[in-house]
Parts: structure tokens; C-alpha cells; sequence
């Protein structure tokens, strides 16, 4: 696998590594696809646009409303909302992959997000051969 | 890999695309995996039951309470709602298939979701074959 | 496909399976993916902490205050929280494959959900080999 490293500066952070993702995949494989995954529980990645950063925050905003952080948890470390937040976006995305070049559609890109940051990270990336 | 194009009629709306899904898989490949994957970033894909269609209803109202439309939004094209359903519901589904098919449970079937339509989408269809 | 069965006890009840995954990729694959994909309707899997018992706790709680169990559906089952529930945590996970082991981060545990149990339910694990 190939491992991807980002440094987050905020608690609740999501970073666009879109252009990094298609970088990575230059001269990898033909056709197949590629398996982005998190090795970390309080962090996820997802797909959204790319174009407006105003999306991003109203993710990241309604997110917080929908698992708060300032209420009564048993996990005594005090980031069970980002362990739980992580569970619920997800560990890792799919991507096709065709003529050597990762498959978006057009308004899409990809987002790693870190739910109890500042942290230093890595995104490990997997190609699957279709062939 | 394969697209299938749909076509929904209301803003928020589920497309039950099981057969269409099985279709597609005939002839591909007898063993392996098959990734459906979503190109848009108000849409996405999930697998529940396939039989009562209120399953789909209640899932539809639920959500959508739990990431309201009319509240107050940073993004201005009015559907960050839209944006944020999809990525808690997630861009892509993967589904083992063997002997030629694709494996579902006994109940399961394959839904697309659009959150804000009227839309035409397309849904990409990849297959990895584990040989 | 290999069939992993497992029982639970409860209505809502997640269940680590990691050490049972770890032991099932034994003499598998030397190097690739696993797709672990949930048969089931009112079931999911997902990854997080495999050290506090609390932090799954934290997550079943807090899920089932997003989704309540408690308020008035369409479907007449009685389980359409269990449903969504399964809708939003998602049908399968996918893990990287390298040197026969699966690779997982340091805190990182394998959680099977059951919605609406007591049930025995299946997971079904295939391998998909990079080259």
C-alpha cells in the first residue's frame, strides 16, 4: 500500500486530498480500483463537492449538532462524539479506477476528515487490479 | 465500466434498482466483486429491505429529520442538506458475486437515493474479478 | 464466500469480531482486499476503538437517539428504526490485505451491529487478491 500523511490543526477538520489522491494514482494500475482507508477511530473520508468550501462547513456544522461533543458519555477520554461520527461516515471509500486516471464525477472530490484533531494522520491507499 | 442512468421526479427519492443491478451482472464475471458507484454529490447508495416499500418511506422521513432543509446554511444553492445525506448515506456500495450473480440476503435489495431532485443520474458499475 | 455465524443477545448489540476476521484470513490471500458485506436488513458493520468496551456503548446510545425506536413509522414491523440504522452505519466494510495478515490500525476493532435482535446473523467475508 501507499500511505498518505496529513497534519490536522482543529478539532473537527475536513481536508480536500483530492489532488493528492489523483497524484498518487499516476503510473499505479490500468484499470481496477482504489481502496482508500483510515487506520485511525476518531477519523473518516467521504466524498462531497469540490468546488464551494462552504459545503464542507455546513457538514462539519450539522454533523456537530447531530452528535454533540458537550453531553454525557461513558468513554472517559472525552472524544466519543468523534469515535462515534467516525462510524458513521465511514472508514473508507472506493474509487474506480480506468486509463491509469481515478473515476470522479464531475463536482466531486475526496475528504478526509479527523473528528478530535490537531493530529497527525495517514490515508493508506490499496489498488485493485481489474485484470 | 457499465452506467446506468435514472431518471427521479421528486426532491428527495429512493430507486429500488435490484433487478436492473442483476441485469447488468449476467455475463460479466463468475467470481469477485461488484462496486456500484455513485458520480454525484447529492445522491447515494445503500441496500435494506425489498420488499415493503415503507421501509424506504420511513428512511426517507427519518433522514430527513435528521438533517432538515430548511434550516439556515453557509452554501448558497440550497441544497447542503442534500450534500450532507450523502455523505452520511455514502457514494458507493460493494457486493460479492459468485457463480455468475451477485449475492444479496434473502431480504436485501439495492436502493439509489437522489436528495435533491428532479435529477438525471448515473450510476457506475465496476467489477473486480477475485481471479 | 466463507460464512462467519454469529448469535446476539439483545435488541440493539454489537459484536467485536476481530480476532475472529484475523483468524479467518489465515492461509487466504498473500496479498489484496477483504469485503466483509452483511446479508442482513436491520444489521451493519463498521470499524472503531477495539480497546474500551465504553466507547461501543457511547456509539449504540447515541445511535439510537439519532434514530429512535419509540416514535411512529409506516412500516408495521416494529423495526424500521433498526432499518435506517442499518442504512446509515452501512452493508459492508472493506479491509487492506498485505504479507497474508489483515491491516488494520493500532486501536483500531472489526464491529458487527445487530438493530433488531436477538437474531443469529451471518457475515460473509470474500478476498479479492491485488494480483
Amino acid at each position: 500500500m501507499e500511505k498518505m500523511i496529513l497534519k490536522t490543526n482543529k478539532r473537527l477538520e475536513c481536508i480536500n486530498i483530492t489532488s493528492r489522491v489523483v497524484q498518487l494514482c499516476q503510473g499505479k494500475i490500468e484499470d481496477g480500483i482504489i481502496l482508500l482507508y483510515i487506520p485511525h477511530t476518531t477519523a473518516g473520508i467521504f466524498i462531497n463537492e469540490n468546488t464551494d468550501p462552504d459545503v464542507v462547513t455546513d457538514f462539519e456544522n450539522t454533523l456537530s449538532q447531530i452528535v454533540k461533543s458537550d453531553i454525557s458519555y461513558l468513554h472517559s477520554e472525552g472524544n466519543s462524539d468523534a469515535h462515534i461520527k467516525s462510524s458513521i461516515i465511514g472508514s473508507s471509500v472506493s474509487i474506480i479506477v480506468e486509463n491509469g486516471r481515478i473515476q470522479l464525477g464531475r463536482w466531486q472530490g475526496i475528504f478526509f476528515a479527523e473528528f478530535d484533531g490537531p493530529r497527525t494522520r495517514e490515508v493508506w491507499c490499496k489498488f485493485i487490479p481489474s485484470i
